[in-house]
């Protein structure tokens, strides 16, 4: 653990739990998941629907003996974007590094603290196994369909930044998502359109059901995808939102495949090149060079945020190039312009 | 008006109102209150309560011919703080600058404009000695108690900003409180404790009334301070606290009479020496001759926040000097330190 900016010790980063993997919370929950889908057993006719939630691999990492050597820190390589220089970039990100005191920690302490990560990781995915084992041993695996993901990623480090927070970077935002369907997927295919899980398997679900998705859903069923067979009017970009946590900072975000413009309205936007600069390194947001782009997204951005109802866009009206005007604050009818 | 940042047309500042004073605002709710004054009258043993809220002199400015050039912009004084150079302040308060588009108007425009906010002040003057007179007219002055307050200030121009926003300086947060209270008040005494008048006087009126103020009220009568008579336990330092206006910026201040801390999670915090520094240009918050101030002022707020339920102080918790810990995060009771 670290110390915090006030000098207070800091928020716990991890350490050794002092019992069996057995004890773990994640061996808790398949050890459930598994005694449910032995009750589902007794009635093999009936499908099932099973929503198993880990916990792990989010921050603090407490590792049983067994795994807290599991990976050698000194193999771990740095994110390249552990050099970030928070150059204009908002100043909530130096604050956000602070908090979880980044620089309370040497390389190799960064090392280590990746290497925990990544035996948190293979813990959930060893548990994973067992439940899939499960289906294997049943013969329920070619008639069971199989989401893998998660609710936001982790800094670990990256950005200097751990937890997920005031910066809107592919590390947090960019998600896994892992789907076995036998005889809908095939193996290794990789779907590279934008698929927000959290929203999207609701409709996704209904959809296997034979059940129509209704019209004031936001997700949309991705059973097309799975086949290989994109939408026409599938997602060309995707949005985020970000109210605060940690440190109070509203901020929204549109990402093509190429390129990601962040709006905070209380302190510098941001505009990165993923195709040139995938780590999220320089801000381009003042560079002229990315003018057309930049008022493209900010346009799309910002009639999205008013289809939606998200009142944020008030907050862009007067500041950003899009094609709205203020509320005309006149009150009278009379006045001169 | 100006231009916004996105080149679109800017707010309304204000402009020319082409119909009588009687056509007013100001004029109509000043009518509105001599009426019903005049119904009072016909039970004159009944006391009686009246609040009047006029809106001006608010932005925008919309002033009739008679008022329009009341003052020559010629004589108006620019404020020392139009000087504002925005060094080592929270980012957001240059982007209110341009929300309001300072840059827009020329040094006569801003003394035009301050010239029509002093043009509107006096017309809200003129329609309070209206109502005034009609108490001398009709015996009421010396059994009647008049108070005179306003639930914010306004930049006009000071910290090169306008209306009221994501900035505390004492322009916006320092409001005027004017009693009259024949037989209680000495005329032109001054009162300099802090009074928070739009709290403070709700549980002035109740105490007036011989009510006792219920223990949960925020508010405290001020009718000792009014007889010259200030209570020991009367408080030493004032909070105030922002969440967000044109711009989502939640920010919380104490202000003592001498100095002035200004919590922004988001941004750098403020520090004002109100002594040497009055119109609040020089930010001290990094400098090491006000370490004292700043850490009783920081502890100080803490524990207000604290107290009073307001959640912000968990945005404090880790990033500045108070004395508290933030909650242990460790999940496990085995874990090592």
């Amino acid at each position: 653990r670290g110390t915090f900016p006030n000098g207070q010790p800091g928020n716990i980063i991890g350490g050794v739990y002092e019992g069996p993997v057995e004890g773990t919370y994640a061996c808790f929950l398949a050890e459930r998941a598994i005694e449910k889908m032995k009750s589902f057993l007794n009635n093999p006719a009936q499908p099932f629907f099973l929503a198993l939630h880990f916990f792990a691999p989010h921050l603090p990492y407490f590792l049983p003996e067994s795994h807290i050597n599991l990976y050698n820190p000194q193999d771990i390589p740095l994110p390249k974007s552990m050099n970030e220089t928070f150059e204009n970039k908002p100043i909530v990100q130096r604050h956000y590094a602070a908090h979880w005191c980044f620089d309370c920690f040497s390389k190799e302490d960064w090392q280590k603290i990746i290497s925990m990560y990544w035996a948190d990781v293979t813990l959930v995915d060893e548990q994973i196994g067992r439940v899939l084992r499960f289906l294997d041993d049943n013969g329920l695996t070619e008639h069971t369909a199989v989401f893998f993901t998660a609710d936001h990623g982790a800094f670990v480090g990256s950005h200097k930044l751990s937890d997920k927070g005031p910066a809107m970077y592919d590390d947090i935002y960019r998600i896994p998502f892992i789907t076995r369907f036998p005889g809908l997927v095939q193996p290794q295919f990789i779907c590279s359109e934008f698929v927000s899980p959290l929203i999207d398997l609701t409709a996704t679900f209904l959809d296997l059901c034979d059940i129509p998705v209704p019209s004031h859903f936001d997700g949309r069923s991705i059973i097309p995808l799975l086949k290989g067979d994109i939408p026409t009017d599938w997602r060309k970009e995707i949005y985020a939102e970000f109210h605060g946590h940690h440190f109070p900072f509203p901020q929204r975000m549109i990402r093509s495949k190429t390129h990601k413009l962040i709006i905070n309205p209380a302190d510098i936007d941001e505009l990165y090149d993923l195709v040139n600069d995938p780590d999220e390194m320089v801000n381009q947001i003042d560079n002229d060079a990315y003018k057309r782009v930049k008022l493209s997204l900010t346009e799309k951005l910002y009639h999205h945020l008013q289809k939606t109802g998200d009142n944020f866009y008030h907050w862009m009206t007067s500041m950003h190039n899009v094609s709205a005007s203020a509320q005309n604050t006149e009150s009278s009818s009379f006045a001169k312009k």
